[in-house]
């Protein structure tokens, strides 16, 4: 079960690394640029709920096995590109829609995760902060990545990738710590809530409402 | 005193709650960033507060009463704007002109609230981390917004609204840490400055120097 | 030696209030804006690492030379600007490149200050996470008033600003953590090897590689 789980939230750093670094080089940022891209999007959002925890030092510097793969991600997604060159470019669009799929694995993971992380730390009677703090550590990363590269952030104005977020969080929550279920089976319906929203709002092309 | 202090604040939270959710519609975001947008505006300002105090989680996480206000506010200025369409629209700048003054009243509360924390915290001789923090519940979650939205911070080029919170703050900082004055008196005459101040700026259209 | 490590930090905290001060008039914020941009280029890198050291209120908060130094800058500059007015803005560009000098030796000495006060946190055997502070407080600043200002951080895309920081951060870890070399004299490698890859890069206009 562990093994699964930080398989799943290896899958999750790498197509978040790589959603990061892609959007760095397209905004002409150097290796720097595109390395802390890709860092900030995979792991952004675990220091952010770690800081409003106070569990500081965040994660990220205690445990290196998700930096490692975001800063190996990031190096071979560049490689790739500056090989590849125009021919990248044209095939950006094709690269997003498979990372589409890893994305929303990333989603669940995280989310279940940092509500798991949250619930542990004693503020499980805490809905509210745990269930926020599952969606901070699914979409703070790419929030982050988002103002870093001068964009609007994407979670306000596209998809439903928050919301589905938040409607896992909730089912891996009501399951885990309100009925006390089988873990296995509550973190597989957490994330399969969130992946399948996610993936459905793609396909779709839902979007929240807007005022005008 | 506590019950008018406590509407105070809510009067704040709805008006800064209007402000984010306000700019959010006018930059085309969707339900999720106008009601993140809005409490970020409402609340964003005593996170980072609580966050320089080390004072985590912060507290909004606590206490709930000014997230469900934010959420409502953000919520019924979403519908209104959805109902009323591009009438909407034309009448935002009216509403603006009415929420101003919300705002000045929000800014002044808040301003105070952050000071009386941050001297409770055990830095009432630090005066001015006590007055920065003060200015930061008032001026902070604006900034976040901003940032969040892809502007410039207002508070850096229009109006002296830091510097309204700034002057208000130091007159209650000084009446109540330095002269032990009566609870009321100071944190009205410290609200009655912000506010004022602040009105004025806006009805004269005062602007702090620019260098060109 | 701490005295003069101490002038050196001062030296820092000039050249980045200075760059600070500048991006912000150039960006026509007003006097409240420019300052705080001065105060968060020349403090934010502190306070990023103070807060993810835990280390809260971050010291900038605790002794209040380098505010103050940021503060009398600030207003220093703004003043200069707007007595020379129109003729100040045609010597921006001589300006920075003096600037540029300082701003070396403060990144540099800031690079140093954090990896001490980091490993002197009890953080000595965690190589990265010192070394990346170490980074933080040198660039860190930089990349806030970035944002601030609506602008793509410049360490992300020119020059190796970041690079010149981590190249000389790891070399005074190597020598004081690793080898307990002479303080004098891993302070003065550490800082030197900034310096010197910053101003070779300025001259010769060396960057980072990008994909495309």
């Amino acid at each position: 079960m562990d093994g699964i789980f930080f398989s799943l939230e290896i899958v999750g750093t790498i197509a978040f690394a790589v959603s990061g670094a892609m959007a760095a080089m397209h905004k002409h940022l150097d290796i720097f640029g595109v390395l802390f891209c890709g860092i900030v999007t995979a792991l952004g959002g675990g220091v952010i709920r770690d800081t409003l925890l106070g569990n500081l030092p965040p994660a990220m510097f205690k445990s290196y096995s998700y930096l490692i793969t975001a800063v190996i991600t990031g190096t071979v997604t560049f490689i790739a590109a500056k090989i590849l060159n125009s021919k990248f470019e044209t095939k950006a669009a094709a690269i997003d829609r498979v990372n589409n799929i890893f994305d929303a694995i990333g989603l669940g993971v995280f989310t279940v995760a940092g509500i798991n992380l949250a619930a542990n730390s004693g503020y499980a009677d805490n809905a509210f902060f745990v269930i926020f703090l599952g969606m901070t550590t699914g979409c703070g990363g790419g929030i982050f990545r988002d103002i870093c590269i001068r964009e609007i952030p994407f979670v306000f104005s596209k998809r439903i990738y928050a919301v589905a977020s938040l409607v896992g969080g909730c089912v891996y929550y009501i399951m885990h710590v309100y009925f006390d279920l089988n873990g296995v089976l509550a973190v597989a319906c957490g994330i399969g809530t969130v992946f399948v929203l996610r993936l459905l709002a793609s396909v779709f092309r839902w979007d929240l409402p807007k005022a005008y």
